[in-house]
């Protein structure tokens, strides 16, 4: 049985939901499953890279913002975000999936990938607890248990020492993929990555 | 007749040629030519962003050196860098590119694309005059004209205006592609740019 693909992303990365589209096909291809991982470019950017925000950096923050919808398009996924200038807190989304992968790991999945559809796809803003629910609840999660989680101590841990482990990796960027220990970063690699699988690497 | 595509990039990006060498397949599919245009990113990224430099970012650093030589092998093309860490001072490759853009345009383009070949796929330094100039004098250039250009003030003044061109076009990547307006970053977009002109754009 082959290892799952690691995929790591940010709720706040606008390319996390076309690499997850373009990698699920990918996956699937390939008869590999996805295991999705939190990662914090609000925290590999400025602490653990030294850099500024992407959006604020110029001439590469006008070009994303022209990018991404370009991108959506090519991936044949509706583009409807819920802020116009993306950024917004993730916390609140990242603590719940902690939170369901402790409980159930293919729901947590369910849940999440909802949660990153609803927010650059669906127009709805789930850096607010009453927009992130209903996506738990929808994965089955109990909803007073679910509503609970991102303020709950142990759950905050989790989602740092996760966020740490994934500095410790060596991932700064959204999506990052980690294919059999090698790793892609970016939603434009799934092409690469499908040759990788298809080859057995090089 | 279709306007040509303009390839921007600079000689110390370890991703031009492999984004010139995708590029020429694409534009050949689509019966386009290539323009070749200098760009800097030794001005772009310091200058223009505000940025240190890439190799010099933590985790970024370490994922390009291990990225760049599995993009090589994905294209086909040998890796056999100039020097290890890549950075060189672009400036007499540059120079003397310009001085040729004067002269003759295809032939210019013929020396530029042989220079960057020489500095990543044959180990040679174009940062030097002496390994830059056969390249020029192979493309049908005067060999004692051409080793008096990347002196020449006017010269200079030529390529300094050309990167201020291109940062005012908001270019800040290599290789960046400009396709009928449409500005695309990077050699992993040459599928997208494919896309793009078979259905004429999006």
């Amino acid at each position: 049985m082959a290892e799952p693909i690691e995929f790591h992303f940010d709720f706040i990365s606008p390319y996390a939901l076309p690499g997850l589209v373009a990698m699920e096909r990918v996956a699937a291809k390939h008869g590999r499953t996805l295991e999705m991982h939190p990662m914090m470019l609000g925290v590999s950017v400025p602490k653990a890279m030294g850099l500024p925000p992407l959006l604020d950096t110029p001439l590469k923050g006008d070009y994303l913002l022209m990018d991404v919808p370009r991108v959506y398009e090519f991936h044949g996924i509706p583009f409807r975000p819920a802020l116009e200038r993306f950024l917004t807190n993730p916390l609140v989304p990242h603590r719940l999936f902690c939170w369901m992968l402790g409980q159930d790991r293919a729901r947590a999945q369910q849940a999440a990938r909802a949660m990153l559809a609803a927010n650059w796809s669906e127009g709805s803003d789930v850096s607010k607890l009453e927009n992130a629910l209903p996506h738990a609840v929808a994965a089955g999660f109990d909803e007073t248990d679910a509503r609970a989680a991102p303020d709950d101590e142990a759950v905050k841990q989790d989602l740092k020492q996760r966020i740490e482990a994934s500095i410790g990796r060596g991932i700064f960027g959204s999506p990052t993929f980690i294919v059999d220990g090698e790793m892609f970063w970016g939603s434009d690699r799934t092409h690469v990555i499908d040759r990788w699988l298809e080859t057995g690497g090089w």
